[in-house]
């Protein structure tokens, strides 16, 4: 077999625009030590955690306030240079790529924590916070920040790419939990969506506008969440299966009869064994879920009871329980450890990550001809899901040698998007839309909603400067 | 006292365009009698429950099909002339008036349950079903919708408002609980927005950019909303209190526990003496809290245990229980009668109706401060409030013919509101802003946001037809 002369990426089309040097030098009389043109800073603000490359920003500007946000997108502006906010760089799906070439905005500085309104159960943070640093600066309050996507990833691009996780079942997901945000416009004006107030009929619903845009619209400096009472009790179970059938059931009727799970998540039998191998565990080489309930100590008894009746009508084998926040953390050992324990399971490998998301009803019909199709592909795969909100995560493997997996894992892919969207679902629960999903969202959404898009983009992005290249072509 | 020139309502400012004869002419050709240009069924469709007046608009299409409302969308734009969407006429801000002329599109015929998803908890509807007969049509299921305004709105009103009321405080507002949409863009173009799956990252959120847009992005034709289990076990009580300040305390603490309450509403003690006339009830007259709480037999228990307590911290008097659907509706009454004991107790008058929501600490400084104020005034009033969200409702009972005491309610309405956004909060809660908090928004969303929304509105409905001259100026 020849060597491929593109091995282990896919290169996005790229539209490169011209940087001047006088938008450089306009940067570093700003910004100073803060503007880097270093390449090693640059590559690294130039990628994700996806698999697409593309040429470097040509510089990367540490933003340490909003006014520098505002006045180096005002810079950028002037010169028609795309910027491109950046936060840890753990998005998935190419959203942090310089396909017009631009700037980088990291905002990753802008780490405070600005006010924790305990008793409105609201925060107000800098796009920087970390989803971990939020906890651990709040947890003397009592209260918490369920968004858990799994990557420690910023508030600023959990907002941008509308992100949830684990928790979402229960506590739904950014788009849910921002209340308000501060953003900087294409023009470089600053401007604030949104009240600290729970709800409001006040005129266009910009903040749930921005939420999900993926930074095509703004770049967000300020994000107001709600927050919430840690639960009087959580309690933690692991629950094997004879097939992933049966725990998908299991799901769906939990969720039929309203039962308020926190969390509830499908691991395969890959997976299982993947973790078992990388952390040395010996679970049972089933699938599984795991599952957590939050409530009253009595709540939380209830609730487990109707789930493992339910779990027991469906051949789930005995619970495993764990109640203190020790055996918890063991217990979500297999699922926080999924991602690395794939990875370890095939040296050298790269992932591809699906994600779609379907209603509850139709979930078994999706997942169980998705993992067909993924068994005979040959291509080693793991799964994941959050299963109770009908949202779940093939995680093909593939040997960057070996173009052929590429090609075989993206049909993959492609077959089952087009499944999830044939079953009234939707082409991404969570990771957005970034490069790599641009045509499903034409499929998804219709030219029609497209056009309007569109027509938003250019209306509050005139010049095209917001991070061009995402969601859709203009 | 002389005649006062304009006795009972208030004149909004006109920009009347022209609507031109071919244009009636071409609405008649196409719909025949689904088009009425009689002057009572103008009246009736050129106001709403606010206390505004206008010309009526030229003509009323009434639509059966997302086709008809598109052709009359498109023959109105040809001439650029407003179109006004319909449901039933009980939105309160003026959002219905023809301030710049055109035509309204009554939707009410569009009034069939399309799909019921009992297995996702979805449903979908055209914009004229009413929230109560959707509950009577989809109750065998054993799922309801639990948005509950007040009156019984068409959910594509509701839609466009915003809407949430009494159980928002455990089910969220049409915010959370519109999935997807059909719309008519100002084109004539019939889009799709969202999908059936729970949660989705694809694309602008342009379903809730729609969600409280008040008919000026487009016309909602179909939308698809989350449905909930009836709760296993539902328990409703009232509670006096010595004070408002004392029933609000209680609230703020069950909020702030985390207590998942149903509902929890304020009802004054003006309220609880008009309810006590008009419908013979022999109510304590002191302030009082209405809940409900739902969930399994042992966590209604516990919650209402609960709030108990807390109310007994702050002197709340013996609960009065209702478990029976029977025994619920007679506590209820309070409730749902408030706003007809209170016309009726100053005979001939009419409601100026205030809608402001604040954080829930805030709460307590917002409305007492307001409750001096309205007492000062010498204005009857009543006050309810779901207050678990922090939304409350004045109503100031105006006597048509001292037109000294409108000027009173709108100094009351404008101290309040202005209070409301000093503490972080809305102008509007729920009610939307229609005519009347026009100049409100700017206040609260600032010149900044308020140019994204105009900005929007220029690039979706370039001629302005939209139901022009609600929310902002443009």
């Amino acid at each position: 077999m020849n060597a491929p002369t593109q091995t282990s990426h896919l290169m996005p089309e790229l539209h490169l625009r011209e940087v001047p040097d006088s938008l450089i030098e306009g940067l570093k009389a700003r910004f100073g030590v803060n503007c880097s043109t270093a390449m090693a800073v640059r590559t690294q603000h130039g990628r994700d955690e996806s698999s697409f490359d593309a040429p470097p920003p040509s510089a990367v500007v540490f933003a340490e306030s909003t006014q520098d946000v505002a006045d180096a997108v005002k810079l950028a502006s002037e010169h028609s240079v795309p910027v491109i906010p950046f936060g840890v760089g753990s998005s998935l799906e190419g959203h942090l790529l310089a396909v017009q070439g631009g700037i980088s905005i990291d905002v990753s500085r802008m780490n405070r924590v600005l006010s924790v309104n305990a008793d409105d159960l609201t925060v107000t943070v800098q796009p920087g916070v970390t989803r971990k640093q939020l906890n651990d600066e709040i947890k003397s309050t009592g209260l918490f920040f369920p968004i858990d996507p799994g990557a420690d990833a910023s508030i600023g691009g959990m907002t941008a790419t509308r992100a949830s996780g684990t928790n979402a079942v229960r506590y739904g997901t950014m788009r849910e939990n921002v209340l308000a945000l501060e953003v900087v416009t294409a023009g470089g004006d600053v401007i604030r969506t949104g009240t600290r107030a729970k709800k409001s009929s006040a005129g266009y619903d910009l903040t749930r506008l921005m939420v999900g845009s993926e930074g095509t619209l703004g770049v967000v400096t300020e994000v107001t969440l709600r927050i919430y009472p840690l639960p009087e009790a959580v309690s933690a179970a692991i629950c094997s299966f004879p097939s992933i059938e049966a725990a998908v059931r299991t799901t769906i009727e939990t969720i039929q009869l309203g039962v308020p799970i926190a969390r509830v998540e499908l691991i395969d039998v890959n997976t299982v064994r993947m973790v078992n191998t990388y952390a040395k565990l010996n679970l049972r080489e089933e699938p599984m879920l795991l599952m957590e309930f939050h409530g009253s100590p009595a709540g939380v008894k209830e609730q487990a009871e109707t789930v493992q009746e339910l779990a027991s009508g469906h051949g789930g084998n005995a619970f495993e329980w764990a109640s203190t926040p020790e055996e918890r953390t063991r217990l979500w050992t297999a699922r926080h450890n999924a991602y690395f324990a794939a990875v370890q399971s095939r040296p050298g490998c790269r992932v591809i990550s699906t994600d779609t998301c379907v209603p509850i009803s139709r979930l078994a019909d999706c997942l169980l001809d998705s993992v067909a199709e993924a068994d005979a592909s040959g291509i080693p795969y793991f799964l994941v899901g959050h299963v109770g909100d009908g949202n779940f995560h093939f995680g093909y493997l593939l040997d960057p040698n070996i173009p052929e997996e590429r090609v075989k894992a993206e049909e993959l892919n492609h077959s089952l998007v087009s499944r999830a969207l044939a079953l009234e679902g939707t082409c991404t629960g969570e990771h957005g839309v970034g490069l790599h999903k641009m045509d499903f969202l034409v499929t998804e959404a219709g030219v029609g909603a497209i056009d309007m898009m569109r027509t938003i983009k250019r209306a509050l992005d005139p010049k095209n400067i917001m991070n061009p290249g995402k969601i859709f072509a203009l």
